[in-house]
């Protein structure tokens, strides 16, 4: 076998994880939407790693049933009590101002002022994160406890926004892979200061980019970092003719906290991706948490509506939604560490081993065994209890190398991590046992005992 | 959408529960028997509701591997004592005669007596219900202790009762519908005093087709009340050619009781009669007892025989059999209940709702999910953990609009009520979202993301 | 239905259990090895039973990747101290050699002599098994408490064997039955004194084969006896014009203890065979084990392979490998009972009688019920709870004669044992209610309600 078609080399890095980090940490700062300066500014610092292409759709771009909206400015936003001082103020944290807010300039009594006040009562220390996206509001967001301890009295709200004409930002990355078929690798860049979500996606996935830069992949792997929701629909809009080319695809995002692992199927449900990211996770963790899709989350919603119908499942750590730092000011910096998102980035290299490196082997000498002891891949004590464990590789993979079972489905029959099996096939192809009788990932009529033609 | 094909209509009423108990307390002291007066009698009262066709059937007519047995006619039943007191007797309860028993006129003893009596040991206060169709027996029934206490000595036992040259009887109401495929609708009119088993399914049933008199439905809805087993047989025997017309079927009996509920499955197993009453009760009921096909039981058994094989699963409450009551005198007027009466007849109605308005929805926005929110389907605030709940429906529906899915398939998929999605979709087609594909319940080849040809 | 096609009268004697036994005693001394006239002794002993027909295969013969090893002949082999006394001697447990060991004559310290013998410190007074095929070693098996008793010193090994051309032997024996498709029954014949593994085996194949040759059977029978792997292999290899007749298959070993019953399946997963053990076990035991094929364990492995494929499952009692007894001089005479191998017998027996039995049965009646009543098989008292409990094979096997189900099929659905499905089959065609459509265990097209052609 060709060195074409492994990602091992992507796990050498012994400080990943705080490479990681350290960039999640440099764009959590900056306030992002689903336009504006914001998004940006944080291609700008993903662009120091890899070469980045940057598309700007201007705004009132008709993409299928939506269009680019407006783009936001946001410049200041507080909350200033009766004394002058800002009781709330955006410069501390992005969260207070409903993001997307429009702009307002207005004096009014507290009771006026709490409509436009979000918080959470049951996490009374909380600021939440909340948009107005496709609306006309304007508001803030702050913790229920400060909301609680303010006097009655007049306030003054200002958000010193703009809603105007400009354009909707996303980034995108291509690795050229051996073949024009496509892995798609998707991360939202919507969100403002929330570490996990999705700090932690961009950050990770900017550095597997730019890693797999030095690899020769069979694959090609397309990047997409895009505002959730229009920014995918406008990913989608503009490579409509493209998206055949799009074997298999991943939407990441929050991968930084130490729960999970999550993966959300494909709305196929039975795409190679679901089984591959299954046999990943099952093999990563105790209990990981694999869930059927719904059409509810991030950019596997648009990805996976009827027209598309792609092969994309989605790849979480904790669920979305099931934490309590969801959504909230605690999804902060603390919230992620380098240990999870190097276990994440694992995960997905594990993942884009067995894209790379499923194929279809088919024995040399299907009838009876092969006499293993002789190449000394045998035990050689038949009445070793332990000697047997050792050999269940070789014997599954030959037991099943018939042409109806790839590598992928050798592993889970055997319930042996796609690795071992891998490792298996390649030393009794070296040995003449068995040989490449197809190589992709394409699901193929299974045939029991038969080969089928070279694919 | 027309008005014709929605019959939520049918649950305006208050006080439903009570006028079907009210209608099965006038049928419950009949005593009816496979032919016979009790048997017309009975359909007599239901007539009153609807525009019923009774059928006779002469004695000796050929069914299939049956033929129709004689008539029965009971004038009067006693044991009398020594000092000439009925010690049982007919006229203070029914289930006293084993029913169908041939005339009898004898004094004897105690001991020679006791070979023709009925008890139940474990029950020793209560009747038991006994038969001796296609049999020449005679007996009685009476409760453990009674016999228990009566003294030795001699008895007369008399069953004035005859067995004759005459006709079975069956009623049969045909509802109209838009179009000639059919529902049926059967519940067996062969038992005497047993409130829940069966004078419960005969008033539930005719308080059905009375109301659904008013209604433009899809279907033909054909009510068949016919004495169990031989009955059934007949009608299938007169009415061969029209079977194939039978789309859905429930046979309904022991809907007063407060247990279950249950549905046992057609022979088929998966008709969509079989997914959609099974629907109907995982949202109606905590724990549900769904049943595969067994061939014992109600009439499901003539209409599943291999040669009909038809969709008509069983809808009961408790489970026959499985509870004290069960083919007792304890299956009286207090062992059911019009509230009981009320939701069974409601999710017969829910049932009949899934199958006058299930179709096949197309999006008219497949490629992206359609923004709901400009439509103000959708919450506006994307933060708000409450608001992604409220838009589910929607999401769902839109997604799996695929003209590969009707909405029972929605439905199911998403694990909401039928009547939530059905209401989805109506929203969604008249913004504009979705086409109606095709219209029926028929199960089709599934083609994930394309439509099929209308129906 | 001709006497053809049933083994129920091998059940008939009640000291078969003491005749497995015995013979299972009688080869247990015998030092067998996969050449050698271990096995040959022991091939006479079973030749006193059935027309046994030996085969010898030369050393060096090829067999697809495997060549026939030497011929081992042991005729000594002890380990003697410096007083000259044995304290390992291979006359008292041929266990104390380990099998196939080249040949040694040597004296070394403890300490070198430590690396030639193999003990079960977990288990420290017994001998284990061990093995070298296919290897150039010598060693000894002891007890661990034994060998740490062994005061350090010089110590003479001997192991007076020899590695030379010869041949490996095998038996065979056929009994045949109406047609030419076969029953494979296959033991191993290579373990040396180890009761259950498999004395047990082969002493129940060659009783049963015994009695089988009073049976006319459908099928013909296949028995052989033939040491692990290599055995097989010769087997399959000489044999390959011929095993597309073996329609189904089971290897037998381990059949004296009392746990269990375990069922391995073929590869396949879903043959005949695999269904009708499976059904076996559910209903002789309460937990019975069924377990997914595996590419280790005894000969299935080979008939398995990818090239053959062929429909041969595992029967054993205890699982091997899971019990302490396995694999070490405890699974002696006192392992094995004869009501185990009597009960084990009874299983096969139970397998062979549902291959030789199924058949598709046709209702005549398939419109509705038959009445049974007037024929006396249905309880005449249609109240009686009991009743109907007795009635249910008929109903059973009357609702599936659709010519789509055969015996086997409609005991599994009815969760009735085979024996009473076809018991009331042979009933209900007695008295024309039944006609055979076809007669075998392939599997057919089924299709609800219409009769295949007659195979």
């Amino acid at each position: 076998m060709s060195a074409i078609g492994s990602v091992r080399g992507l796990l050498e890095e012994a400080d990943l994880g705080d490479q990681i980090f350290a960039l999640a940490a440099r764009i959590f700062p900056i306030c992002r939407s689903i336009t504006g300066n914001g998004v940006r500014s944080t291609l700008d610092h993903l662009a120091r790693h890899i070469e980045l292409e940057v598309h700007e759709v201007p705004s009132g771009t008709e993409l299928f049933d939506w269009s680019v909206p407006p783009e936001w400015t946001i410049r200041d936003a507080y909350i200033r009590n009766a004394a002058g001082e800002r009781v709330v103020d955006f410069r501390s944290c992005n969260l207070h101002v409903v993001n997307y807010s429009g702009p307002v300039r207005a004096q009014l009594p507290l009771d006026e002022l709490r409509k436009h006040i979000f918080t959470l009562p049951d996490q009374p220390d909380l600021i939440p994160y909340r948009t107005s996206y496709y609306a006309d509001h304007w508001g803030f967001c702050m913790a229920h406890n400060q909301l609680a301890a303010l006097p009655d009295g007049l306030y003054e709200a200002v958000i010193d926004a703009s809603l105007e004409d400009g354009s909707l930002t996303y980034g995108e990355y291509l690795q050229r892979g051996a073949t024009d078929e496509e892995v798609l690798l998707s991360a939202h860049i919507c969100h403002p200061s929330l570490a996990n979500d999705n700090c932690s996606g961009l950050a990770l996935l900017t550095h597997l980019a730019a890693r797999l830069a030095s690899m020769k992949t069979r694959y090609s792997y397309r990047f997409v970092f895009a505002p959730g929701t229009i920014g995918a629909i406008a990913w989608l809009a503009r490579n409509e003719h493209r998206v055949a080319r799009i074997r298999h695809g991943l939407v990441v995002s929050g991968v930084g906290d130490g729960g999970g692992p999550t993966y959300k199927k494909s709305r196929r449900g039975d795409a190679f991706i679901d089984r591959a990211m299954a046999h990943v996770l099952q093999h990563a963790a105790t209990s990981p948490t694999i869930l059927d899709f719904f059409p509810y989350g991030y950019d596997e919603r648009q990805y996976c509506s009827p027209g598309f119908n792609l092969p994309v499942g989605l790849f979480q750590r904790s669920q979305f939604g099931t934490f309590p730092e969801y959504h909230t000011s605690a999804d902060n910096l603390d919230f992620i560490q380098p240990e999870h998102l190097a276990s994440s980035y694992r995960m997905i290299v594990a993942l884009l081993e067995i894209l790379e490196q499923d194929w279809w082997p088919l024995s040399t000498t299907p009838k009876c065994e092969a006499q293993l002891g002789r190449r000394g891949l045998y035990s050689s004590l038949g009445g070793d209890r332990a000697g047997a464990a050792k050999s269940m590789a070789f014997l599954w993979t030959l037991n099943l190398s018939d042409g109806g079972h790839s590598l992928l489905d050798i592993a889970e029959r055997a319930k042996l991590p796609f690795g071992v099996v891998a490792d298996a096939a390649r030393l009794l192809e070296e040995r003449g046992l068995l040989v490449e009788a197809g190589r992709d990932a394409r699901p193929r009529l299974r045939v029991q005992g038969r080969a089928p033609c070279r694919g």
